[in-house]
């Protein structure tokens, strides 16, 4: 079906279907499910210290030869060890975001590696492609975790960036379902990043709490919040209340890393702490109603696709 | 092409695509071309004296016999003036919007009005399916003017609406091309509804200045902003950027209130202050181009349905 799709024929996978890198969720088991599954699977490096990456990145492969890739922050402050390990396991691909791709792209493209940059706007998709990516993931402002200062939807970004640029565009933000695939692709992307519904599988490494956060969320279940550091959609839950009464009261950034602390995100997603834990994921959680195998996530999205295609050709 | 579409049955029209009601755009003259293009044509009472919006209805249907709506804010104060109007004048469909679907369906119903209800989340989906009304308008967070608390987007609304609801749902929010429309269809929507392309047309009653400024928006050109009043997409201009700092320090409701006075939206959209007034608009001014006439504008998101369509279908 997608025989001659951009995104297959760059990455060397069946569908073209990418498993968003997230932090304490995408890690060899998840990637690996999705790979095998026809899809491309990615490793999230953002919560992951060097030694831990190298470890996932051996038991993918360990686990099977289809193609993968590595998500990396380029805000990372150990990023030149997270280069080192990915050169030195020759890892297919490496989606980038949060930073500028003039400064890693020659790098790994000289190392053979495909580069693809996450973007939130025309500009900075301008930019990636000027640095030589050779695809760009346009995301929207439904999006989970960290997302862009302009708050542009899915449905406004994809339009303008594929005007803007010439290389493939990946759609991400708020796509779950095989008929979000057949709408984004018709408004002119040539593929889809899933994060939310991934978290939700049962190979993603998230804590069971979270994934039932996600299962149970309704249509406003999250909000964009900490927009004076870095705005991030998380699930409007008691930790949320307590930043809004903070933002309520003018408090300064400096008050609001205090009240964050550390580990956070660790604590909501991974140990399952649904009261102060922050729980970063999207605003298509309303529409996910179970977990299930990444196998059978990517199956229902095509049979979707399928079906909204032949309802859309009539 | 639409033969079997609920909402051109509903509305006995050609094509699923509306007009949206746009305060100091959309009059009669725009009204008449759209719904004489084929489309559904709404004359927007929220920037109207009751003796206006007559004079509006009379010109309407002096100029063709084509269906057309009459888009009704339920919170406007002299909303028993504006309704006696519309019955007086068998409007045959009216769009009500910012206020409880449950005062006024039964009685515009009883009167053989065709009632259409906007909303912004699926609660009131519900609640205004439960009032009796014959179809939804789910409008997105990426909509121009006045907004939804829930930040919904259109991508996330639509489907979730859509399976919450048995009428047809009209899409908004982010819509001004035939892509978009197929897109949004291709989520479950019945039809679309158009704002900000049609504020830029050549019918719509606006300044000048207001279609230009429309034309050159980019992409990040508009802002979600008076969340503590009335959640509001404007372009962020120099007004915007007063509203910001009074924000920043944290101001009173009240403080912001007096800051706007009166007449901003007036002094913006109809007067063409593109420094000092309010500028409505929607997220997706950043892929419009040209002023062109309302007829050249429906017939151009038709060809482009078709061509997505076409595409699609490969």
């Amino acid at each position: 079906m997608f025989i001659h799709n951009p995104i297959c024929k760059l990455f060397n996978i069946q569908y073209p279907i990418i498993q968003a890198g997230m932090v304490w969720c995408s890690g060899w088991k998840l990637a690996h499910a999705v790979s095998d599954a026809g899809g491309l699977g990615i490793i999230g490096a953002g919560s992951m210290y060097p030694d831990v990456l190298e470890t996932h990145i051996l038991k993918y492969k360990n686990a099977t030869d289809k193609p993968f890739a590595v998500n990396l922050p380029l805000l990372y402050p150990d990023i030149d060890k997270h280069i080192a390990i990915i050169l030195k396991h020759k890892v297919p691909i490496v989606f980038t975001s949060a930073g500028n791709p003039n400064t890693w792209t020659k790098t790994l493209k000289d190392n053979g590696i495909v580069v693809v940059h996450v973007v939130s706007n025309v500009k900075f998709a301008r930019k990636a492609e000027q640095a030589g990516v050779d695809a760009i993931v346009a995301e929207g402002f439904e999006a989970g975790g960290h997302n862009g200062r302009e708050e542009i939807t899915t449905l406004c970004l994809i339009p303008q960036v594929v005007r803007a640029v010439s290389i493939p565009v990946i759609a991400a933000g708020g796509i779950a379902t095989g008929s979000a695939m057949f709408a984004v692709m018709a408004l002119g992307a040539s593929g889809v990043q899933i994060g939310t519904r991934f978290a939700a599988s049962e190979e993603s490494s998230a804590h069971i709490n979270f994934k039932k956060a996600i299962v149970e969320a309704q249509d406003d279940a999250t909000v964009l919040t900490l927009k004076a550091i870095t705005p991030t959609r998380i699930i409007k839950n008691a930790f949320y209340e307590k930043i809004k009464i903070l933002e309520t009261q003018c408090a300064t950034v400096e008050q609001i890393r205090d009240f964050l602390g550390k580990g956070r995100a660790k604590k909501g997603i991974f140990e399952g702490d649904l009261v102060e834990g922050e729980l970063e994921i999207g605003q298509i959680s309303g529409l996910i109603d179970a977990i299930l195998p990444a196998k059978t996530i990517v199956e229902q999205l095509i049979l979707e696709y399928k079906q909204t295609k032949q309802r859309m050709s009539i």
